[in-house]
């Protein structure tokens, strides 16, 4: 998957440069972990950006469409949007104000999205988004009907043209302000699921099943 | 502060209007817990969405520019945004797939963002956004001088055009569904801070201050 990547001018990194990762595989990785984008596209030269949920197929990313009623209006065509996932990592303390920052990873994946009208692949598409967020429910839930697939908008973008960015370690600070009485490090920030909830409705003696508990997004897939 | 708030036609929720929450106070209270907002723009009729910074402060959003660097070509005139702020708080398991969804809180400000110039409202934009992310740390800080205020872009953008969108609750499932056999309910996900790691450069003997162990964003402003 470590491919060669040229950036597009579009997609090349211009600020912090040194942040800038062109490699298919790492930026794969930040899209596998993540589940929530966020989408923007233009109308009427305003932008828009909606989070929505997404899965990776290959090299598409499948975005879910509930966010997309704004864009239907040009989805024949497929539109143009940016499709950025971001992982935040942590906080970071340095001594001065301005060598504050954060830990993150991000992708931002630019292209034209279009519509997935064939059933087959709406099928295939909607279950690599519901594996995407969790795996294994899709077995475990009632699938699909064909209503139910029309009313649902999918969405496929080529990851064709994207760029990843991410900062890890300590803060970094002027040489002179080492000397500057203040604590300074990185606060880690994570994503964690809690004890989860049953339905009001649901029968008590129904299991949880095992992806619940130890749900995590850190795990590689 | 919860005034009354009419929609734009460009603001109003169009899908799933029951999710819709036109209330100031509410937009605020999501705002204020987030602190990474994704700022979409266009150039060249190409959509861009970059994760930043942000604050409030009053009914203003001051946005950090590291992420500007594609918008500065327009920062004379203002340039068209869309900011968005998302809080996921769950992953929402229904019995069928068809009405699975997340338990979210978003926010989405459209409007003319400008780059602050003044050095005294940048100043004070900077301190927003510093006590915005982690209260506190401001004053315990080497401040910024002026060659570092000029080399950081802050934008402001009046919150005066948004939306808020938030989904609560367990799952709804059609009334068919309910005899489905598979477990039903919320898994919730809350972000949270880790153990602080000290700099490798700092002094091991530098207290940690009170705000980085009791690291929360749930705690009301």
């Amino acid at each position: 998957m470590a491919e060669p990547y040229s950036p597009t001018a579009r997609t090349r990194v211009t600020r912090e440069p040194e942040r800038a990762v062109y490699d298919r595989a790492a930026a794969y990785q930040v899209l596998d972990e993540g589940f929530i984008c966020h989408v923007g596209f233009v109308v009427d030269n305003q932008p828009f950006v909606i989070p929505t949920g997404y899965g990776r197929s290959g090299d598409n990313l499948y975005i879910h469409g509930s966010a997309a009623s704004r864009m239907l209006r040009n989805l024949d065509q497929g539109i143009a949007v940016c499709v950025t996932v971001t992982l935040l990592d942590g906080l970071v303390l340095a001594r001065s104000i301005f060598n504050h920052s954060m830990n993150y990873r991000s992708v931002v994946v630019l292209g034209t999205a279009v519509a997935v009208e064939d059933s087959a692949e709406k099928l295939q598409a909607l279950r690599a988004l519901s594996e995407h967020i969790l795996p294994g429910r899709w077995e475990e839930s009632r699938q699909p009907n064909e209503r139910e697939l029309k009313a649902t908008l999918v969405m496929r973008l080529p990851i064709t043209e994207y760029s990843a960015k991410m900062r890890t370690g300590p803060p970094i600070d002027n040489e002179e302000d080492y000397s500057f009485l203040t604590w300074a490090g990185v606060v880690p920030l994570q994503m964690v699921a809690g004890s989860p909830i049953n339905d009001p409705k649901l029968d008590p003696k129904t299991p949880v099943p095992s992806y619940v508990p130890s749900y995590s997004r850190t795990v590689a897939k």
